[in-house]
């Protein structure tokens, strides 16, 4: 019997902390732009669900869209002016974007603790020297599921599938870092890896990021290991024809009663990860308070 | 038999090249400034070889020696000012410092370019997103020693034992990287690692930057794979009373018959570092140039 690890509990959890975080902040709420580009990706249920979560607790939200002919230019002018905006604590930028939009160089333009969702290459420094600014909210989501279920975890050996810039090496330098949740052993696996099998055979858990459906299976998943799922695909919904729905990493039919436990797609990582962000959004309101009054 | 991996014929190799290139460089030499404490440690030792090393380039090599009673902030004070100092085109920091130096904030105080040696926050998170700039000599060092000897290193599952923000880190973001050398799949391993026989069991090739001697023997290094010694621990000589001679991780003679290769310490990825800091102090110098013109 494969244990389902169901992200909602944590996610009432943390929001219900949140609303009570805000509700004892002072001053204008905090508030979170959000910048994108209106398409249908998976982004877009994400983006409900920042407005829904974010109106829960009390945080502002802003959207800012994207036109089909925004430039890099545009978009960097765009997140020069939101970082300068007295009012705005916090900056979210939809990715991956369009290559020609320079998603890095304009991100990079953030001061750190705006870039609430931690991928500009500062946050990302700091989580190599092992000093934490923002943290990408999957990560962060993707480790507290496993703490809420006792995963092992902290001093094991446990597996990144992926290794992107804004999920996968994150998550790898967390697992590896001194504090809480980590001092993991961690190998992290790819789309050349020569044999997932064997690269994933020591590991109990195994966190996937690589957004290939049906990648993790009994052919290469340890039997009685835990799978946190991030993968995030959108694929045709065969129940419901026009539509699309969320797919994992996991092959969760073929694993049931291999693995010990699967986060499911969606309602696994993905139900944590607004929450997360939202805790993002509030220790960036944090920050500024503490610089303006230290 | 195991194959001496000896990092000699590469640093004479990279050293012609770079007396080359700076022999057709316009302007004053390239200036590199040393920062250290003027101790005992390993580091006394690799500061001859910078002032050796640079003379045969045509590099100027200057040391600015701390004295024991320097606080963090003359040193963030020092930095700050050969940061801005026009004819300094690299800044070498010694590392580690004792911890109420503050290397972290005093480094980052650096632009990332004069940060030679790629250990601030910001040429550590260039590496995360794939970008790198300035990267850790000792890194490259190693990456340059295991292709000059075909190691099965790209495409391939590897291991990085150690985690330091200095050498271990660095190195997994390297390895794992898309660009040339890398594409690894990367276990990285450290102090709390709960097997590390079971963590290597896949790997042919280990790199190791624990800093413990004998760490690696036959009961943890698979048979037949290849070492990559990057620990460097000062220990008393044996042949010679009084002295003090550099050890590295693996446990040559327990696994003489055993690996297929092991690179020396010293001779190994040692030699091949500063040519490596070198060719930063190039880069450094390289990168002004193109912001003078550009």
């Amino acid at each position: 019997m494969t244990a389902r690890l169901d992200g909602a509990p944590l996610a009432l959890r943390i929001q219900a902390e949140l609303r009570r975080e805000v509700s004892d902040l002072t001053g204008p709420p905090p508030t979170l732009v959000s910048v994108h580009q209106a398409a249908a990706t998976p982004f877009a249920f994400y983006l409900r669900q920042q407005a829904r979560r974010c109106a829960e607790v009390g945080i502002r939200f802003q959207e800012r869209a994207l036109g089909a002919d925004t430039t890099a230019e545009e978009l960097g002018g765009l997140l020069r002016e939101l970082d300068r905006a007295p009012e705005v604590d916090a900056v979210l930028v939809e990715h991956p974007l369009p290559a020609n939009l320079g998603f890095r160089r304009a991100v990079d333009g953030l001061s750190p603790w705006k870039d609430v969702d931690g991928v500009g290459t500062s946050n990302l420094g700091r989580l190599a020297v092992g000093a934490p600014g923002q943290v990408p909210a999957v990560a962060r989501a993707a480790l507290a599921l496993a703490a809420q279920y006792d995963l092992p975890v902290r001093g094991e050996h446990v597996a990144v599938v992926g290794r992107s810039e804004s999920v996968g090496i994150p998550l790898a330098l967390q697992l590896l870092g001194r504090g809480a949740g980590g001092n993991a052993t961690v190998t992290v696996t790819h789309s050349q890896t020569p044999s997932l099998a064997r690269a994933l055979a020591d590991c109990r858990v195994i966190f996937s990021c690589a957004g290939r459906p049906g990648l993790l299976n009994r052919s290469n998943v340890p039997r009685g290991a835990f799978i946190v799922d991030v993968g995030l695909t959108s694929r045709p919904d065969p129940d419901r024809p026009g539509r699309h729905r969320a797919v994992g990493d996991a092959d969760a039919a073929d694993l049931d009663g291999w693995a010990e436990g699967i986060s499911p797609v969606p309602g696994g990582v993905g139900a944590v990860t607004v929450p997360m962000l939202l805790s993002n959004v509030l220790a960036a309101r944090r920050h500024r308070l503490a610089e303006a009054t230290g």
